[in-house]
């Protein structure tokens, strides 16, 4: 399967995003509407997002911790696709917002976001709970302390991809990153800055998905 | 040290939040703006909740997971006293986060919020790193799953308040419960539905306050 491009709005507000949202919005598979934006406006940016991008998938990216179904609730109901949970939240936390997810007709789906010393102790309870996303990055902070994309990423990546996880990868990538995870059934590659701040981000937005059509059938 | 009492805002309005909260807002010490308000109205409600009550605590939920610098910003900028990381968090990002909060004239700090397998051997670092809040709790969901506080928790309290950090605690406390913590230097209890779902808000919230006042001085 082709792995989907996701673009993170990590903007402070709505009005920021759409500048460049509006360039490659139709380019692209997943619309985030990264923490940064919910902070600043809450679940307006997903209402709204709903209304202009009807058919896409359209993630709200709130790390839940806790108080899994009223979360949820919020999100979905907001118009989001999917949300993600904090990768340290109780497994309970973690269904509640699965089992709200299932109350809808559409496709609506938990991502894990993994930070810190997860493991796959933990990510075999999640999968057993019939989670079925995850979200593999380098911290943003972590990135800008200067570390790059390891053999140890790969080797994990690998694991969970093996675990029959959908996985998607983050954390500062650019285009020529995206052959290093040529031999992975990747779900879905987030770019952030990398395609909101481009000189041209439809160009770059195109860029991301020829590279990916050629190392994934 | 006489603990501190903290309401969290758990509503999906600030103005479902503002109905009960006029009723003990000056009698509280800390105004928690909760992270399901954060996900409905993002930081309108600090912004709000800062003009009506200027001296008191207000602490922003917001649990950060990364980009500690701009969080801690946004957060700060819109009037917060204090805000949340996650603990599994990147150490850079709690460092990010402390750096910002030195960058204002009022007290600003970061409270870390205890969640799933955190370890000691991290507290240690956060200490090192020169964090002092960390905020111990139960899940919501642990919670609503039928665990009580046991001594096992009463334990892990006593020890990071024995490694010197200031210890929040929380999860569906009643007045009856705080006893139990009698001979701990708490830093702050924090009550939600207990003191804004009460038949009577204002009195409960003085219960607690006389409750406290019994067991520390």
């Amino acid at each position: 399967m082709i792995p989907k491009l996701q673009v993170a709005l990590d903007n402070l507000s709505l009005k920021d995003a759409l500048k460049s949202l509006k360039e490659y919005g139709n380019i692209i598979d997943v619309i985030e509407v990264g923490t940064i934006l919910h902070v600043s406006e809450g679940l307006e940016p997903i209402r709204f997002l709903r209304i202009l991008y009807p058919e896409k998938i359209i993630l709200a990216d709130i790390k839940g911790a806790d108080a899994g179904s009223i979360l949820a609730k919020q999100c979905f109901d907001a118009g989001a696709t999917w949300m993600t949970a904090i990768c340290c939240a109780d497994i309970q936390t973690m269904k509640s917002m699965l089992k709200v997810s299932k109350e809808y007709e559409e496709d609506k789906d938990i991502q894990i976001e993994l930070y810190g010393d997860w493991t796959f102790e933990r990510a075999k309870i999640w999968k057993e709970a019939g989670l079925k996303q995850v979200v593999y990055h380098r911290s943003r902070d972590a990135e800008l302390s200067g570390k790059d994309w390891s053999d140890e990423d790969l080797i994990k990546i690998k694991k969970l991809c093996d675990m029959d996880f959908k996985v998607t990868v983050t954390g500062g990538l650019k285009v020529e990153n995206l052959k290093l995870f040529k031999n992975l059934p990747i779900y879905c590659f987030i770019a952030g800055r990398g395609i909101r701040e481009a000189k041209n981000p439809k160009q770059m937005a195109m860029n991301f998905k020829e590279e990916i059509k050629k190392y994934w059938k």
